[in-house]
């Protein structure tokens, strides 16, 4: 650890060498996927499919870059680090790691509510990042505001509401290797804070106590930070998102995690898009492993784009080293997918430049 | 057995790990199914292909159910136990056990003609059951009747007739394999019934004396209980059966078990609902092997499923426990869609619960 | 040999064994195929896609059969024995085995120009078989007359001229196999009449003594026998046979050992019949495997069926018993196919047999 | 080597071998391609996917041959070895060995700007080869003007300015494996000639010498040789290098080791064709492995096709020898598709001599 194997030079070398690396059980619990995995693997083949268009000899490339700017900070390329829970399960720094890699490499971090790393530490770690606070609403409102205001205080910049998983997904896998929280990984952010309802059914059991689209509509009342809503993935839950003042949506399916047998991401961004207009901030994630990925997101109506498991592997394989070296191989994709496709910024990255039979 | 193995999450692992434990000749006979068995796999890629549509948000899915009421009987989910052939070839309580097993999981149990418990016997077993019986017509309409009476007189609360075995499939695994029913294993309702025609060719051996629509007509005067047809594939079928007042559908090909290089049920499923109307009951069968497939059946047109080779498996592991587990196991998978979706009731299920390009 | 294994119950099974038993040169001769076999698999994969309709209930089905006659003669089902070049490659007795098991079965057996048997010891063998000549036209057309007048006067009922192979197809396994003759088996038919062309380039070695649409006109004058075209693909040259008062086309790519990349027979059948009319004799080979195919064929245009290398693999295995055999699987298989799809006689299958989405 | 292995019958056969007995950092580069490979997969599948039609008895093939003209010289089949940089990382002879094939079977030759031999000694080695120089434009035009001026004085009969690698592609598997020159092996046309820049992100570095249409305009003033624009995949740059006056253009994605995600070049020929009118010569490179590949590309509106990985592999296993036969076989399989389909010449060659659907 805290070195990079010679023969690591894309993303996928990092989880071929993670799986090597990590125990059965959390191997398991960090690459599962709900059911059988087929949204998880269509997020891929839908990416694979879509096609780019190559240019040639186009003029004054050589003043290009990928910087991309999203309320109001700039961004050295349209990525940021998703939120992921428990990231100490990867390295010991977890999350304190990954927020570095990101502030060196000049991309967003967004902590999750379940991170294994307070949200003051991460804050402290590396002030000059661009961080943002996952929110997972608790059974008391006054707990969810207490964490927006610990946010706010440590300088998150936004707050995005995860609402795609309200009960956890069916991950046999993980079921099955009998995944368990090691001792010292924890929610700590939720330490003292109450959670299981207890009920003999999934509706008794989870959903009596879900957010819906009331309690979002309070959470916009309570803060002046931008929020966005994670897990939309159909067209009228984005208008509703618009109307009551929601301020950027991700386009997620929670990499496959929670419910099977969905589209792919990819699939249903054009039609989001639509649903919203062109300004309204639209992330994506799910599947993002090339640099061309993040290529064709752009292409396809997407602002930018968050990044899942790679950065699980590639801590667990060399550390907050690795994470950044992630980071910039997918810059460097980035970067020869524009200049081959006759880019210069990604504001020049549209539709036009995939190929669709003439 | 009668102890469900550590690593059994989903009915997939049951299938596992039966073959492990059944001898080659009743894998053969049990996991079968006619020719190449294209129906039989395309049963399972059509139903993978369909998607279903996430909903974010929804509001009081704190009170949602999967209850469902077939024919004036109310069950715990939209689902029965499919009519099995020898039971007792996966465990020594056969259908003793299984109709237990879904007495306690308040799901429905069809019986087989060709089963190797009593009628009787059967409903002595689970009393509280919610039973019907499987009528395969026989050579003598007085036989015929005979098994009807039985039922009736036992508490059976419906007829299902199949139409879609009238010969065996050409089932080469099973032939390759030399099975035969072992000792103590036989069609026991059907004990003193003469069987099979004697012929040279497959039309004078058998469809000689296969049931026709004639047959069918005669049947419906014969019982008050409601008469569902088994085994319909076609929209003029379907509608020949509700001419003759057939009380309900079950959209079949037997598993793949008889007629090779059909379509999936899931595919055939729209056309046979939009023939019939709105309130006829329609079910389905063949190659449900989650609670997203049944959400997928019900939005698709179907009133309820019904639930074959996983039956057997589950008993081969771990008797009737292991089959309530299945059953249990199909519901939460059932819940968590349904509460993915947006769902609350199987009312709430329909076409716009599915994915379709937007 | 001599005995069908007891693990034999479909085509398939002797395909399986045949390899075992085969020489590897022998082998990569009979089963091989042109350049990277995209036509040979192409030829089941396109048969695979075609899907038959089940239907239920059907009255008097009792009284069926898949009788069929061709040219005044009736077979026993809608097949013949393919022309198949050197068959004691396969087995010692060669076409003499093959031509009694046809006619033990009552199917039509056609002999090869390169058949290792003479034209009259198959006629001698097999008195009342129903018997076709299968021609390559010779460089010399005296030697051709003469090659006729021997199958006229041997009682062969019709002559199949072969169009599509004037050129060695480019069969790579063949190649490497280093594949040979062995001594004892050549075209004993052509003994004494002069064969391959000089030249350094295909178009001069080959095409230059290739048959033309005049040698077929001048072939039309020749005999009062029917004369079927062999290796038709396109309804252009379909026409163009009907013209000149040919009796019946043979749709075939030569179970894809001549010319790659071309489609499956099956996809282009219904062209074809389109093109030359509802009457007219249209046979299809190349991928029949099941009883099944047989029914796609028909219902998709086709009269008959031949049926080429599971010869060859039965022959290996058991020799004329397994050929028997063979036959009698697919009789069996189709008359299965036919009843469960509601069709009494092979004139009932038509193209509403066939599923397509409703 | 300088032996054909007896189990040699096809291009595959020499990659086959060829695998064996290069280093492993070397077969990575020769057969690499950009990062997942869809792009060079995808060259193979869409040309298998491109089907041919048969015609039989087609009058008078026995004159056919396959010779083209290119700018004023005739081939003996529409194709040229395609530039190679380093060819002798495959056999010492290296370039020096297949411009000799080239010569000996009449095809076509284009030398690399990477070449490991000097222009001169080629033409030296070779007097009669029909020879191109491939221009890979330099960081000063005066050095790119210096090795036009070579090819000029050297008999090289056009230009081809390859434009679709302004930088390199991202070749994992040849940075894993930790490709480099071995000694003995450079680019010594360049010898002497500044080469990268400085600059820390693929546009700083690379993309700011990449020439542009304003390059490509000068280019076309320096020389009175035909000049053809390599790596073409839209219509639109082929529109642009038209009006500059460019003679020729081919349609190429680097064999899929540039810009990976791309579409196959078979599948925007015939869209690039429509752009730049019926004259202009258009050639095809990237997945030709077969004469029927060659077939399938001139009836889609190629006028040749270039030959790229099967060189080094034919040379590495076989040398010089290998490369020639390599020739000889496309040459025959050329051949017989043109027979088979009823082509006499390649103008016979167009879109009617392919298969699609009636
Ligand atoms: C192990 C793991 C934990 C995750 N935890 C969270 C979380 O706490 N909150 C959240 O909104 N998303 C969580 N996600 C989902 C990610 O934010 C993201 O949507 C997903 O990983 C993207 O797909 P990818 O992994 O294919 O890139 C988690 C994902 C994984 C793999
Ligand atoms: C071993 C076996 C025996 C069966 N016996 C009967 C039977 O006696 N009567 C009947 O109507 N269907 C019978 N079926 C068909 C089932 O009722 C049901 O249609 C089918 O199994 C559903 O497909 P599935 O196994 O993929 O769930 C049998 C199926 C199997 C696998
Ligand atoms: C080994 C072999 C030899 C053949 N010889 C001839 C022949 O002499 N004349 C002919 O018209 N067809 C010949 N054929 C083609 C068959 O008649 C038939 O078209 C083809 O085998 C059908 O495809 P199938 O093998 O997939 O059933 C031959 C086929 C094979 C496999
Ligand atoms: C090892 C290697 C080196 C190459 N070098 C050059 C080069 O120097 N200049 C160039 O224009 N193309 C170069 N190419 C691309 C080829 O000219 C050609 O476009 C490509 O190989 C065609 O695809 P194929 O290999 O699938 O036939 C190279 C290709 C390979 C495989």
């Amino acid at each position: 650890m805290n070195q990079i194997p010679t023969d690591v030079c894309c993303l996928a070398d990092y989880e071929r060498h993670a799986q090597t690396i990590l125990s059965e059980p959390t191997w398991a619990y960090l690459s599962g996927y709900s059911m059988d995995g087929f949204t998880h693997q269509r997020n891929r083949t839908k990416l694979d499919e879509v096609l780019v268009q190559q240019r040639i000899l186009t003029e004054s490339l050589g003043q290009g870059d990928c910087r991309q700017t999203l309320f109001g900070t700039e961004l050295s390329m349209p990525l940021l680090i998703a939120p992921l829970a428990y990231q100490k399960l990867a390295s010991s720094m977890g999350e304190l790691g990954s927020v570095q890699a990101a502030a060196a490499q000049e991309v967003g971090f967004c902590l999750s509510t379940l991170a294994s790393s307070t949200i003051e530490q991460v804050a402290d770690v590396a002030p000059q990042s661009k961080r943002w606070f996952q929110l997972y609403c608790q059974p008391s409102l006054d707990d969810t505001l207490t964490l927006i205001r610990r946010a706010e205080s440590s300088g998150y910049q936004a707050i995005v509401v995860t609402a795609d998983a309200p009960i956890n997904g069916v991950r046999n896998a993980e079921q099955r290797a009998g995944f368990e929280l090691p001792d010292g990984v924890r929610a700590v952010n939720l330490d003292g804070l109450p959670q299981a309802a207890q009920g003999d059914s999934v509706f008794a059991c989870w959903m009596g106590q879900a957010p819906d689209w009331q309690t979002l509509a309070w959470l916009r009342e309570q803060t002046s930070l931008p929020i966005l809503l994670k897990g939309v993935m159909h067209p009228a839950d984005a208008k509703c998102a618009v109307e009551l003042g929601i301020d950027g949506l991700i386009v997620s399916n929670h990499g496959g995690r929670v419910l099977d047998s969905q589209p792919a991401t990819i699939e249903v961004l054009p039609a989001i898009r639509a649903a919203v207009g062109a300004t309204l901030p639209v992330l994506l994630d799910s599947g993002i492993r090339r640099g061309s990925d993040i290529f064709k997101a752009i292409a396809l109506g997407a602002d930018a784009v968050l990044l899942g498991r790679p950065v699980f592997y590639a801590q667990a394989v060399a550390g907050p080293l690795g994470v950044a070296h992630c980071l910039r191989i997918l810059r460097d994709e980035l970067e020869a997918t524009m200049a081959l496709c006759g880019c210069a910024t990604v504001q020049d990255i549209n539709q036009d430049c995939l190929y669709t039979p003439f």
